[in-house]
């Protein structure tokens, strides 16, 4: 066994469940009589290990390891950085100053890029490492796995915050008809669509869904509303923050770029409304959970959180059973009842490359999915993850990033 | 004790435990011997009323009737109506014909507003009758109580949101650090103040909550937003949907008004992100959750959904017991351990007046609720409702609007 230490490091958007997969890896680390040396944390991802901010996970007291497997955000803090080639050497540099060994990078498309091309700078400068991503995104657009921690606790949620304000909106008899909800989600629709979730019955919300894959046309969107408000007397809508116009442009977009230059969104939702009440002359509100989505840990899937961890966990099997350059993946044997195995893919085939929803699981009409995608979904949202609750409120950890510093 | 039927509505915008009111009523009527009749419910409130849409809740499955206690929404429909005096004396003939003499009205100032005209034109008309109102508002702004069901819940979803929200502003070192939260509250601040509910630590979200109660002043605003930046590297703002500036007109109001006459507020949560962006340079994002403040009932208070329940049985007591033209109203004994007794005030009394934070319980620079605030609001927000889970969603029930049809 390649002998060393080990660091872990979480990248890009918090999850309701990233703390899970750090859980794992740490747990599975110190429990592990031949695990080579010490479990390290990077803070604030790459970009704290390049500036040496780096603490011994295995100072913090086991409470407050454990209780990242309910704590939401980023416990051990996350960043989005974009890794220059100088980088690249400098981290490889740092790693083996420290005798860095094991790499656990937790996060999306863009930190799996991160993660490979930290793996080829150690080969380049012949510093031997077991480099493994742990996939992480509400989104759920990683590819090359079935689906992402993070996104069945998101998934539970917005269905969750769908079925009570749909159930808010058709009991007010009176005005504010028509209710937005703008879910997160760039380019890949899943956390949008995962409010068809919600309805058990045809009058109740949502009625309509737009995704990013498919082109948003606002003279169908509001046709689409003056319909269902003309049968049902109101009308629920789930929209995706990416949606785009027919010629792929995102509708509504505010301008800026982030550090990865994707385009910043907001407002799809708010926009929305004004249409509706300016072309229909029908009342509208718009719900924007934002960072809720992906934070609403007090509402977590059980599910989703036990697989989080089981991630981690894997992840450090995977790495010391002498595996490289691969993210841990799901794979999925059966819907009902649900089951899935652990699985990989190399991290160079899965960096930058978006799943979107399939085509077939968006119905003709472009403002709803299909039942495939209800199959698909219903079992990653089942179960809640209880934790300690004091005063009313969940009493979430917090990570000492003062303790145990290198 | 007067013989007839009874009758229960409800009014406004709903709450998370509005429906566990109307339990209160319902159970309490039907477990009740001497109860001396049917006990009916107006769909859509005294709107419906006065359409002729009445059903009798006995016909409703017992176990819908229970389930109301954690079932948001408004289970029988509710409507915002001002009633003209037309319409109260075609309330009262509504009542002589179908023999009502009870009339439970479930909402807030509005609602309490018509249920004493209502009242009113049932004495001047000779129709004796028993009229209870039975408080309701997530805003809190009902006067002559300690405080309103629909608060407490609304509170816990807001601290919740907050410190889940707060953990996801923190752990995410490079980008977007501001976050504004938009919460409801037309004028009086009480649920944007119970984000404060949250903060355990100095360095904890929020740093910053704007009332309705005190002027909002864009230059100040932007030098806290700043000041706390500058410290911690981030910046979590709680604000109310109803902040007025020093004129005390509605900052950032988009024009609209309601059937009562009140101005429709929407984005400000949104003009304040970019503010901040435009102003100070800084990456802000906004969440504005909506109605899902009213009607998170998956994270409702227990003591707020027990409450709630006792002052629709309480409304019934006092009913049967002869008084009429009242409130059911709350009396705090003690804060810790926390202790309330029922009580009552004169409908007249409560219609259309606004109760807000007293000023003592607001810091001297605006930006800040004091502990006698935290004091007030901690007990409300305690314990949690637990419900029939079904595919990973809460299983809430929905009354039959066409069973038992007058």
């Amino acid at each position: 066994m390649l002998q060393g230490n080990a660091i872990v490091a979480q990248s890009g958007g918090p999850t309701a469940v990233i703390n899970s997969s750090v859980a794992g890896v740490v747990e599975t680390w110190l429990a592990n009589p031949d695990a080579p040396g010490n479990i390290y944390g990077g803070i604030s991802g790459i970009k704290g290990i390049l500036e040496g901010r780096i603490i011994d996970l295995a100072e913090q007291k086991r409470s407050v390891i454990e209780g990242l497997r309910y704590t939401p955000g980023a416990g051990i803090f996350s960043c989005r950085h974009k890794v220059t080639a100088a980088e690249q050497e400098r981290l490889v540099e740092t790693f083996r100053k420290l005798n860095i060994r094991y790499f656990f990078y937790n996060g999306g498309n863009d930190s799996m890029d991160t993660a490979n091309k930290t793996w080829q700078a150690a080969l380049a400068a012949d510093w031997e490492m077991r480099v493994i991503g742990i996939p992480k995104t509400v989104d759920n657009d990683l590819a090359f796995t079935d689906h992402c921690p993070g996104f069945g606790s998101a998934a539970k949620y917005i269905a969750t915050t769908v079925r009570e304000t749909g159930i808010d909106l058709e009991s007010v008899s009176t005005k504010n008809k028509v209710t937005i909800l703008e879910a997160m989600g760039r380019n890949a629709g899943w956390l949008t669509a995962a409010a068809a979730l919600s309805k058990r019955y045809e009058d109740e919300a949502p009625h309509l869904i737009y995704l990013p894959e498919t082109p948003f046309v606002k003279e169908k969107f509001l046709a689409d509303v003056e319909r269902v408000y003309r049968k049902l007397g109101y009308c629920y809508v789930v929209v995706s923050e990416g949606i785009t116009d027919e010629n792929g442009e995102y509708c509504f977009a505010t301008g800026g770029k982030d550090a990865f230059g994707h385009a910043q969104l907001s407002g799809v939702g708010v926009a929305l409304k004004d249409l509706v009440e300016s072309e229909l002359s029908i009342k509208a509100r718009c719900n924007t959970p934002g960072t809720a989505q992906r934070s609403a840990a007090h509402w977590a899937s059980k599910t989703d959180a036990d697989e989080a961890y089981l991630a981690g966990r894997t992840a450090v099997e995977y790495a010391l059973a002498g595996k490289s350059g691969l993210m841990v993946t799901f794979e999925r044997i059966a819907d009902e009842p649900y089951q899935i195995r652990m699985g990989q893919t190399p991290l160079s085939k899965v960096a930058n490359v978006e799943k979107k929803i399939p085509l077939t699981w968006i119905n003709e009409e472009h403002n709803y999915v299909t039942e495939d995608f209800i199959r698909y979904a219903r079992p990653l949202i089942t179960g809640e993850v209880h934790m300690p609750m004091k005063g009313g409120l969940p009493e979430y950890v917090r990570i000492d990033l003062n303790r145990g510093r290198l």
